[in-house]
């Protein structure tokens, strides 16, 4: 309130660096000035400090993400985990929920009508009008961008913008997955895939936040990070086959079985076990999409879903509800990714080192 | 109440008929005198009047139900929806639910211990300690059976056994299964198999009894029954591929698709149709279960569970409470089976007559 | 989509005829000439035709109404259930889900902002940035309104305007309190107050609409109405006192009690018998507001409470989702009014006649 | 298992001691000798080694507990918190799921049928042939007693019969209480009567068991026990008055007021407070029970409750589900009950302490 009562202006430059992708098909990012735009009716207009990088932006820059129907563009500008202040307010905005010098964020759903069928039951991710982030509308990648009054998101006081960033997506797609895996505090829940960019956030929201009994599965080099993160057990999946690995949860969840098991790897294999490790009534939560050659999961036979009550659910990006819910939380101090920060130039360096699969943690772009 | 203070007594004879299936394997029953047995502690003996014929009896006894682990015996007395009196009561039955002279259901679970996890979340049908009614338990295709007074089921007074009689595991499967679908009134749901033994009683349930908007899918001699059951649109499976059934499923749906889509039919077609009915956020419930060969449900890709945030359920037999509600929805006529009845001597020409495919609504047998 | 690429164009008046509350606190209006607004960023000029009028308007009007904050100010327009054309788009509201010539309705809840934790909750009725149509903001007895773009409700083509405008209050109004009472298909519901204005459509809405089963609570000489509206009981409340009520309801619904009562009378008296109507486990839902002195729901003893496991919920207007639902209702013939049509001129007589309790039915302005 | 392989027996005495109201209406129990029964059909008998004494044991002996129907007769055997082992199988619990030499807990609700409407949907508290133990059926305060096989519950092995014994009342009314809020984790629930029997296991259950964030209200000298069992913050009654205390939660939640508050102390004040805590949608939670004269809550005005969608609910003991839940977060170490352990012949003082508000923590009795 302080802010608009004291007038705050920002002197906004004519033009400001952004990194674009060059040559959609490949790893392939450079540098450009470009003019800075002024908000239309209902936007405003964030200056950037932070962007996380998520795989999926990878995805849309070499066209292999599963999900998208059009081929990217050259010179699209990715990114859709930007945190930064507002400091244009377009006409229409002035009386909407931010103002002039909030902090905000800008999600992969940059753009989300409110009125659709989807948003009106809380399905962002769905929604029939949505604008992607880094994808045919300008990202994070850069030090302004434009943004809808009503659907940015506030970013809680105490949280470091480099904290937030990865709240964004990767955050608040594991929070909506366990969220949507229905179980309750106290029950079994594995996470497959729990060292990884998504999973060790699961690991830590639904240990810490949600007060889930977590089993982390993944590849032995991953055991210290996934226990620190909240994990009550972890299982190498190298030392176990598919059976025994089923087994094995059985055993840690007294016989029974996982009330949920929520895939965060984009791995078929993941998925063709994951339905044994369920109690009976569990549900599995799909986050992770593999790519190439699409495979069913390889165990939903009806008779198997008939026989012990499964469920299998889909999970798509959460809704602003959760965002705030999981910002909150790592406000809070529950949930903190790894993070590293880069400069905006070394995008390339960054992507490359994601592809070759030696990325530890999150990358965080400072884009000032 | 009445019963009681009379002192209501019955006659009960030292022997009675039972149809057994004395080769397991093939069709064959006959018909045997076997020793009416004593109720033992929490047990009720029942003079049965009526059992309806199921289609998983004949899976029991041609041992090719997919969900049973042993082969069945010789000698095993098949049938789970039995209709009659309570004649006797066991030790420690007298103060229980049931009174002599009332009138009961024994269903396919024809135990469920109360106490186990399942049950105790109402999940009657994944009981750790069920006894199914026809399999490794005496059926109901005979003329006195033992029942456990706390779990036979009431039948509502102004119903006829013969009515009823279906109810217990066909009715109660199909809306049980409605329930799971999440469908809320007003919403339309696609039942595919909509003119067979469940789904013409899903389409009654649904529309009459749920408020739910229905869209029949079978072949077209099913067209004028699913209709009179209550749909609102019916589709000719054989007129249609794949895309253009979706596409007319859209289109009845305002370009939407469907809230759920229950697949009462064992057919592994109509599984790898049903997610491409759905609208975004529907849920497909499996009920009817292939035989043969066990194939995955062909178009469950993460992927497009994540994209459109789909869900996939299975559903057993439903608890008890639903029978109770699926036989009140029976008496106040909103939902009635197709029914003939047969002497209880003419089982083997009726397991036949299902075998060829012959079957014209549902048999009951007259046990007296 | 024909009629913006047609560009369809308005013909837009500088004035407009609209009906003013002149004096706040009495039954008094009169009609103005007033300029014809512009719609600003996000907004769109509603031509409207017809507006229900409402027993809130009459509150308004005559600063009774308990929930609102300020006193009413001369030269408010009233009104909150219209329905028009869309004419004009403001800027940023040309890509919204409305375009030119589509007729949407308005509601009490005019604006509601989309981002605060309840909108993102599904609770528009107690949005922290709600404007009310006919309180503190302009409503709909005149014949040009604004409407945010995105906020306005689309009305189903085959929906008359004057059956639809009450169902953008009173209709979604009841509906709404239908569904938090979380009654299910074929359970008991009683409407107390079933015969008034929100009464006789909860009863149509419960009835057709939710496969509830309706017992009607109200004056004697509603009884034909009400059960034209679906129920299947009707209890005339002179005819009993309090207990005796209770024990008929409890006969009706085989002993038990009903699974929800809604009181949709603003009568003290109505909620003081209603915890008495409930079986185990049942809900209260409060929608009428008792004026003047305010007194707590008389029997709402903690030990009553918890003896019988009830709950009491508050439930307010309804939000967009349930909105359209209860539309498609309508236009499904599922749920219809009885409604009158007058000249907009004749509001005060209207408001006359609502004072004495003479209104039979709705009264929908005719406002061309 | 092994128990039953190895065919264990116990040697069951003629008589034992038990603990009884001989003047109900007054503070007064004495010790018998009385014989031992032999369990019937359906039941077991238990050699009871601990028993919780708990307030509403006063209740029943001082005939002043709110619910009770009948005023208890002399000669009762009080007590609802029993743990012990199963000593001796009545006739036909041989396969049920209790096996001789298990240890196993007797509860307020000694048996629920199972089988009756509240029973089907998990509302044991509301069993329409529930038996009260310590109440019309005999209770925990003796060496042996019996217990339907199919009810009793399993004490897991890890927990002291000790720890285990205050989870069957105190225990599982709180947790069932806190699901019943609705509250999701992260979310602020305030416990009124923070320090008291149920609150402080209230504290414990909501913060670590269920991650909600807890405030608790109490009188400033349970501060410290209060924030030792998990309360984030602790607000002194004697510090504020009803204005003053609802204006610090709103602080304490960052301006919204909390989820819900479970009203665990049997204080009409408690009562008419706690409605001006909560946010827009929050839950009230009934557990304790005034006594004395019947008051309403204070605040519970329709128009209050509809303007700000508010809830009351009601919350009786638990369902088995339940207790089977806390007791795995005992074992767990995630709740913990201050107990102190007394002789079995020290009862009568024990009330006494009770009575005059001097209690802190819970007394077990050793029955041994």
């Amino acid at each position: 309130m302080a802010a608009s009562e004291t007038q705050v202006s920002f002197e906004i430059p004519k033009k400001h660096k952004a990194m674009v992708y060059d040559k959609p098909g490949s790893i392939s990012t450079k540098i450009e000035e470009i003019e800075t735009p002024e908000p239309g009716p209902g936007d405003v207009l964030v200056k950037l400090t932070h962007s996380g990088v998520c795989h999926s932006d990878m995805g849309v820059m070499e066209n292999s993400w599963v999900l998208l129907p059009f081929p990217t563009q050259a010179g699209q500008i990715g990114g859709h985990e930007g945190i930064g202040l507002v400091v244009k307010l377009g006409p229409g905005s002035e009386h909407g929920r931010v103002k002039l010098g909030d902090r905000v964020g800008i999600k992969w759903i940059a753009y989300a009508c409110g009125a659709c069928l989807p948003c009106l039951e809380g399905k962002d991710g769905v929604c029939f009008n949505q604008k992607i982030s880094g994808y045919y509308y300008p990202g994070t990648f850069q030090q302004y961008a434009l943004a809808p009054a009503n659907y940015v998101t506030p970013i809680p006081e105490d949280l470091k913008s480099e904290d937030a960033a990865p709240m964004l997506c990767a955050g608040v797609t594991s929070y909506s997955a366990l969220r949507k895996s229905s179980a309750k505090s106290g029950q079994w829940v594995v996470i497959a895939g729990a060292g990884g960019g998504l999973g060790h956030l699961a690991v830590q929201i639904g240990s810490r936040g949600m007060a889930l009994r977590i089993i982390g599965v993944d590849h032995g080099s991953k055991e210290s990070l996934v226990k620190e993160c909240g994990a009550e057990a972890f299982l190498d999946i190298n030392k176990f086959d598919d059976t025994t690995l089923a087994e094995e949860i059985k055993n840690i969840t007294g016989g029974l079985g996982a009330s949920a098991v929520v895939v965060c790897t984009a791995s078929n294999g993941a998925y063709s076990q994951a339905l044994s490790f369920l109690r009976f009534g569990g549900t599995l939560v799909c986050v992770g999409m593999p790519e190439g050659e699409s495979k069913p999961i390889a165990n939903a036979y009806p008779a198997a879903m008939v026989g012990q009550e499964l469920t299998i659910k889909g999970s798509a990006v959460g809704n602003q509800r959760e965002v705030l819910e999981v910002l909150d939380m790592a406000a809070r101090g529950i949930v903190k990714t790894r993070t590293r920060i880069e400069k905006m130039e070394n995008l390339t360096e960054v992507f490359k080192e994601m592809s070759e699969g030696k990325m530890q943690g999150r990358v965080v772009l400072d884009l000032r």
